[in-house]
Formats: structure tokens, sequence, C-alpha cells
């Protein structure tokens, strides 16, 4: 599709000026490879456009996404953005009390409480909420609240949520739904994962 | 699928170490967003990992990607990988007669005979070959040349080829395969595309 040209003009008395500020809801989902990946690829534009980015990563091992962790902190150190980083894998950041005997849900529920506190604070404009889709499926989060904080965020604040099977009302609320489907990988041959390429 | 666990071991007599080094050809197909998007996410790895990487934008318009671009190059001069980019859509970087009469077709081949190089002189370790499956398909570029060449590569060079319809020898030949599937997109609802979120 040629970029700028849309198939039908909205009756929603915006002018394109407005609906080009419009916040986006993207969701990466599907089998395959790239959810992630295009999420951070897209906090590069965020970056170039000056916007405070903030990842929230709902998974399990920290050593995930290292590789992207590092450049997207070398961006926002080089400055002009600010980049945010979170993860639950080792205990949210702002949790003075991360326990040995880690409650799965207790965290996803804490991180979905502080995104929350920033989307009401605006504190960043582009969001990653990494595997998000899981704990939403698995009850951690309440999905009824997950779509109604997001479509009555404030602002301008972009959000994309990533992770396989994500929630038929996720799906619903969101502007923009890509589905990643794994069409072959290098384990099917048996191949391993390695540093620069997996992570 | 958990990292490291493979379905099958194969029969190549190397060990483990060397099939993480083994250099990866991969494909981002299908007619959804983040098929570029994510191979720039794969370039923060790789930026990670210290390789050097290049892209070449097969692309018409030189506006495309300027986000990415901005922010890898940004990298770039941050120090580790260099982080070279070039782009048809103003006339390739090393060509010194761009024309005002532009030949789509020998410009493609003149990208096509650079990356050659650069892949026997192992220039880079990460190539972002952008939008390259459309002069495949338009028979700008030999598929079956493009094809042994990556067969052939020498050293550990990982390349990401992006675009739809990929031709089925590409992706016969490429290690993994990620096709990226339009469930919901903004503009089918009218919407402008944004800076930040588009470029």
């Amino acid at each position: 599709m040629p970029r700028g040209k849309v198939d039908v003009v909205p009756d929603d008395g915006l002018t394109t000026r407005q609906r080009r500020r419009q916040a986006v809801l993207a969701v990466h989902t599907g089998h395959g490879k790239g959810k992630s990946t295009a999420a951070f690829g897209m906090a590069l534009r965020a970056w170039s456009a000056g916007w405070p980015i903030g990842v929230f990563q709902f998974v399990k091992s920290p050593k995930w996404r290292v590789g992207e962790e590092s450049a997207l902190k070398a961006l926002g150190a080089a400055g002009g953005a600010s980049v945010t980083w979170h993860k639950m894998g080792e205990g949210w950041s702002w949790i003075q009390r991360p326990g040995t005997e880690r409650d799965h849900a207790a965290e996803a529920a804490e991180g979905w409480a502080q995104i929350k506190r920033d989307l009401a604070a605006q504190t960043h404009t582009f969001y990653v909420l990494d595997e998000f889709t899981y704990p939403m499926r698995w009850g951690w989060v309440d999905v009824a609240d997950v779509v109604a904080t997001l479509a009555d965020r404030p602002g301008t604040q972009h959000v994309v949520i990533t992770g396989r099977d994500a929630h038929p009302d996720l799906v619903a609320a969101a502007d923009l739904v890509t589905e990643m489907t794994k069409v072959k990988h290098p384990m099917d041959a048996g191949r391993k994962g390695q540093q620069g390429i997996e992570w």
C-alpha cells in the first residue's frame, strides 16, 4: 500500500494532521519469529522521533533481548529520547523486595500496575509491552482492565504488545495487528540458537 | 520453543559450538507489516554482538526507513560495530554518476553487484537486503545467481532479506523464514501514516 494512501476517509471530524497524531495500539502476535524484534525495530523510529521509550518485558529469563536492551540503552545514552527498560525476569526494578520464591502472577500484576501509572502520568510516548499476551492469557492481569485502560489512555502514547495468541478483545481494540507465522526455522534442522541472531 | 532446545540433532559432523556459529540466511516475507522493522530489530542484536552491519535498501523512496537509518547510524557512531547504509532510492553512494533518467533495473543490478563484492570481501557480518524480493521477482537480478552466491558466501556472514512474495528458491535456500500477515491496519480505517510509527 503506498504511504499516505487510505482506502476510506473516516467520518470522525478530524483533520489529516490530527489523524496523523493519533495514538497507535499495535499487536504483534502469531507463532513465528519477529514479534518482539519488530517491536524493538519500531523503537528505533520512536527514538528518532525523539519519543521517550518505556520497555516492559514480561519474560521469565532476564537473559532474553540482551542485545536489543544494550543497543537501545546505548541510544538512550547517546542523547535525545530516554530509554527505560523494565524486566520482570529479575524482579521489576521499582520493587525493593524481590523474593526468592517468585510469584509470577503477582509480578505480572505489579508490572501492569506500573504501566497504568506510567500511562496516567504520560511518562513515555512509546511503550513496548513485550510478551504481555501471556499474563493476559493466563489471567494474571484482567483483560477488560487492560483494554479499558489502553482505550482511555491520555495524550498520544503509542503502545506495542507482543506475544503469541493475543486475546480477541485485545485484537479488537488494536489499531494495527500483525501475525508472524513460522515458515521455516533453523531449529527445525537441528540448529542451535546463536548470539547476535537469537539474543 | 525453549531456547537451545532442538527437535532433531543434524548429522552434519559439527559440534554445537560450530553450529552456533553458522551463518544464517533469514527471509521476512508476507503482506503484513514488520518485515523490515524486524530486520532492523535484528540489527540491534548484531550491533550488540559487535558485528559490522551493512544495509542495502532496494526501495524507490529515499524517505523510507529514515527513523531506523538515523538510529542505527547513531549506534554506529556511538562506537563498536560499524553501520553502513546504502540506498538505491537516491542512487547508490558508491556510484558517481547518478543520472536524472533512472533505470531501476540497472540500479538494482548495481546494488546486487556491490553486495556480491562485500560478501566476497567479508566486509560486513550482518546484512539487511531491504525489499530485495522485488528486484528478484521483477528479473532485475538473477535469482539463481542470488541463491548460489548466498549459498557460497565465505566465513560467517548473516543475511536478512525482506519483501513480499519471496521467490520459492530463496525460501528453499533460507534457514529462517517468517511470514508477516496483516490482521488489521490503521489505514483500513482511514488513518494516515505518521512519523515515529510508519517512518
